[in-house]
């Protein structure tokens, strides 16, 4: 995978062993796969835009929901798609080594607008099964209108960086360690709570078992 | 606050009542106080860039940890700064409705770096309390020479936007409600926990109330 001349994160401010980039195909996957919501980045008249929206991945490509600023977007205008994991603080002895476990993803490219109607369902689908296994074969699937009103963006997963920091603070080596201050990390975890049902459902009806089972689980 | 023509989101992508903007200064204030890492937008040679990063909020002005992307902006140049949190997953009878819960802020503007040591200080205490409350007075504070190492932007408050959608999916009153299926949201919920002492400490040396606290406590 290309690992191009990528600006470095800053969540953390030095950048030792801990924090490190990686040019390993599965360390991307691995990250796109824990997360469905990404940021995504165009630039509209100028400035540039941020909006979260929903992915899937694919083989080769990432498959972004098209946003209003997405689906202004000429044919060649380069975007970045951005997933972090936030895994904690880490508190180091200074201020100044404070820092965030993460892991991250971002991805450049000219996106592709995804058109062809089986693409596009396929697409829809990885989308849908990303960030809810087992829902594309239990909801009603898109009809041909649906699927025409949906904007999908496929963004090849060839240019893309990886920077993942865990561990300990970095101040427990030097002078800072004679302050005798705790230091350390404090772990930051998503969990899927109990599902919700809609007021409008009859009442008692349970939650199909692909999603209440997910309950008490850790996402990230 | 102003709201300025922005792109509307889509986590969702239908807009009902459920999904909507706000001009409340409160909403964005809240926004942003739950988190402690936005996505940075800069355009860097002409395309977008997105990184995470850490920020703190002033009255008047988004602190943001200056990345190596923003190093390289010039003085007039826009930038994006977007917070999101997920709630959930909303679980429609169809494809077409499914989407997340969210709250999200979207800050534009060209932002100023902070050169004044005093200010620079305080925007750094703000940046470390808004992620750990009580650390600006526990931990070794910047030294001069840190200080001048950190890169602070700060952004003004005035034109953001804020979109937060919550509730029930919204095909609960349309023909799809007679297909009988199960149909409401996923919960999604961070939690911080136990603290995780840097393998350098002296063992057993507890960690400061204001973090150990904190445990099995929700973030976001």
């Amino acid at each position: 995978m290309a690992h191009g001349p990528l600006p470095d994160t800053d969540l953390t401010r030095h950048r030792r062993l801990r924090e490190q980039g990686s040019l390993d195909r599965a360390d991307l996957d691995a990250i796109l796969d824990a997360g469905f919501v990404c940021h995504l980045g165009v630039i509209v008249e100028g400035r540039p835009i941020v909006v979260p929206t929903v992915y899937g991945r694919g083989e080769h490509d990432l498959y972004v929901h098209g946003s209003v600023a997405s689906r202004s977007l000429a044919g060649d205008t380069p975007v970045c798609v951005t997933v972090t994991h936030v895994d904690g603080l880490v508190l180091a002895r200074s201020v100044f080594e404070h820092g965030v476990n993460y892991r991250s993803a971002m991805i450049h490219g000219v996106p592709r607008r995804v058109t062809d109607p089986e693409e596009k369902t396929e697409a829809l689908r990885r989308l849908t099964e990303h960030a809810t296994p087992g829902q594309w074969d239990y909801a009603r699937r898109p009809s041909r209108k649906e699927l025409a009103a949906t904007t999908l963006l496929a963004l090849s997963l060839e240019e893309a960086s990886v920077k993942i920091r865990t561990g300990a603070p970095d101040d427990g080596d030097g002078p800072d360690a004679a302050l005798g201050l705790w230091a350390g990390t404090l772990p930051l975890t998503s969990v899927w709570g109990a599902p919700e049902p809609d007021p409008l459902l009859l009442s008692g009806q349970p939650a199909p078992a692909h999603i209440a089972r997910r309950e008490g689980t850790r996402h990230g």
